[in-house]
Order: structure tokens, then sequence, then C-alpha cells
């Protein structure tokens, strides 16, 4: 069987991705990170979409970027919250965290080697996303381009590939691609600034990505918000 | 003063490169890593090395490679030792740690974002080394190429530059050019496989690059063996 690496953050986007590398035939290794995150909960998620998904291993790796800081989801800067879609797009949020994807590439990078895999599979997004560069298609090639230099697996002819499924759709594609494979979303997390108790704001961009997300699929939005109403 | 970050191992590579960046006028904020590694008394090292050139600040990171494994010096393989140079040139060895210098360039760069830094120095070497890919000019490169993609800071001008003054000296040319400029290798540790009080093997391939390459400088050794003739 062959195998592939999983980024899986606990999300939809980490989720449906997982979900379609499964259906493609691949064993999966989840590999998630406690990197200092407010939203820590978001693990407890990837343990039980991992668990869905039936991965061959789930690895959850501690890397502490809230030393460095420089983001309002490994910080005490606040979370933006009630922004328009269209204020989204206009700028990167403070929710950007520096360097992450290449941090998490670099270390799925070796794990990969470790056990003899070729793939790794990551959900970014590229379309109804917060502008995080390194979500971009162009970042993912010259990270792939890099990677097939990096290595010794790669010097002796095994090159590897990064999959990502959900670059070019939208939120409401994403969710009904992954119904159609049946995926759980109440089993997956997306808020940033969750309660203590691990319900949804309802608020920051990636709450309100994810419910405009529903209400386009047409697909009942399975999350708990705080209040009843979700604000 | 021009900031850049250093990734400091204690070894005389990056400890050269340190005392090149600093003499080049920049402050110097030194990155290690505790990763699993055998040899963690290198980080004693790193210590004295970043005391030595005044750095800003020297962070220390913990990130377990060794739940990985997959290299002799993260597992319990054995180190090669007393092998003579043009075989250590024939393949690569099990003391490659896969992907090691994308995670801790990765890191780095994560790092240059959050205290606004432009340049990474990383002492790689492509002339006296252990064939490591991950040493070679190309992929320094490619990963400057994939760095300007990924980050806030290169999508808004600040472009990253790596910097790799060691790259095609040879080892002996290392060492004079660090004496130049006042270095103490007393300070530095190279060895894989030390003992438990931090004494050098003096049979691993690094205790044996480093030995030939204080011999083919005419510098005495400054290294502590295990026993008298490093035998």
């Amino acid at each position: 069987m062959k195998k592939a690496i999983l980024l899986l953050s606990g999300g939809i986007d980490s989720a449906t991705c997982g979900a379609i590398a499964r259906q493609e035939g691949y064993g999966l290794y989840a590999l998630s990170f406690r990197y200092g995150q407010r939203h820590a909960v978001e693990l407890r998620a990837a343990k039980k979409v991992a668990g869905f998904l039936g991965v061959k291993e789930h690895r959850i790796m501690e890397i502490d970027l809230a030393a460095f800081g420089g983001s309002s989801l490994t910080s005490n800067l606040p979370v933006p919250k009630n922004r328009a879609k269209k204020v989204m797009r206009n700028a990167i949020p403070n929710t950007y965290v520096p360097a992450r994807n290449t941090i998490f590439l670099a270390l799925a990078l070796g794990w990969a080697e470790v056990i003899d895999c070729c793939n790794i599979f990551i959900g970014v997004n590229a379309v109804d996303y917060s502008g995080y560069p390194d979500c971009r298609p162009v970042f993912i090639a010259a990270f792939q381009t890099m990677a097939n230099l990096a290595t010794k697996a790669a010097v002796e002819g095994r090159a590897l590939t990064i999959h990502t499924p959900l670059s070019q759709l939208t939120k409401a594609q994403i969710i009904q691609k992954g119904r159609a494979l049946g995926l759980d979303y109440g089993l997956t997390h997306s808020c940033y600034d969750p309660s203590a108790a691990g319900l949804a704001c309802g608020a920051c961009d990636s709450c309100r990505i994810r419910k405009i997300g529903f209400t386009e699929a047409g697909v009942t939005d399975p999350t708990r918000y705080i209040t009843k109403k979700g604000k």
C-alpha cells in the first residue's frame, strides 16, 4: 500500500484532504503539531479525525513556536473578529504564523524520508483562505523543488510529491467533497479563539469562513458555538 | 545594526561562520537545537561560542527528531568509525539526519521574520564534508527561493538571504580563517559519539575531518580526545 504523510490540524481542510488521500488508496501517517497555538483544542479534533480516517499512525509533535511569537495564534495579540469577507482579503491578518507551513512541511519531509514515503498531503487552499503566503501554489511548488534537493531519498531517485487537492476549491466545494466521502464535520475544529470548553467563537476569520462555507454548501453546520446564534 | 540569525551547532563550521558574520557587522541571534542528538554535549560548546561571539541572543529549541529516528545521531544505530577520507566520500553515511537542515532553516526563517531579520548564516560546507545533500549550494539556493515565497515579509518586499561563507572552503581553510578572526577552537565540539564526560572519540567521520583539518592547517588541535593519542 502506498504511503502518505497527512498534515492534520483537525480543521475542515486537513480532514477533507485526508479523506481524499484515503480514497486514492494511500495508507496515511498523520502528523499534527502542538506548537503553542491558543486553539490547541484542535488536537482533540485531529485525534478524532485520525480515528475516523483509520490512519496507520498519528503523531503529535511538540514545537514551541510561541517562543518566537509574532502571531495572535501564538501570543496575546487579539484575534480579529467579525471581519467582512472582502476585508479578510485585503491584507495578511495577524493570525498568520511566521513560516508555519514551511516548518510543518519540513518536519513532514523528515518523517517521510524515515518511513520511505514519497507523498505528503496538505490541505492548503488558495480560494477561501486568509491570504497566508504559505498556502499559495507557488510556495508549495517551490517547497517541493527544494525538498527534492534536500534528502538522501531524493538524491537516490525517490522523488517527493506534495499533494494539495483542495488548492483551487471554495470552502463550500471542500465541504461538499468531504460529505460525499462520508466525512462528519462534527469531528473537526476550526475556531482560532475557542472557549475553555472548546466551543467556537463564531466570529474569528476561521469561524466566519467555515460558517459561510456550510451555508454556501447547503449543509447543516454541526459546529458548537459559544452562543446559540453563534455570535 | 543589521541583524542575522546564526545556526549554531557548536562545531568548527558554525563557530567560524558566526565569526565571519560578526566581522561583517551583523548583530547575531544564535539558534541551536536539542533535537535528540547523541552528542547533545555540543550545546555546551554552542553556549561557549555564543558567549565568545557576543551574540544578542541565543536560543536553544527543543525538537524531537529522535522520535523519527532514521540516523545514527538520533537512534541506537552505530556511528561509523575509522573510515578513510575517500571512503567517507563514497556514500551518504548513516549520520545523515533526514531533512535536518531543512528543518533548522525553516525554524530560523520563522524566528527571522518575527525579529524583522533578512539574513541567515549557516556554516554548510561542500568540500570537506560527509556528502549530506542538504549542505550543497543547490539545496541552499532552492531553500532561499522557497523562503522568499513563504513569508509575509517576503510578500511585502523584505527578501531573505541565506549566507554560506564556508561553502567552498576546505576544513583547513576554515580553521585558518577562524584563527585569523581570533576564534578559539577549544570552545567547539565536533564529535558525533563523545564519552559521557564530553571527550571526543577521535574516530568518527566528524572527528577525523576535524583532525585532518587541523593538521593541514598547521594549527595545534585543541580537542580533548578520549585517549592521549586520540585513537
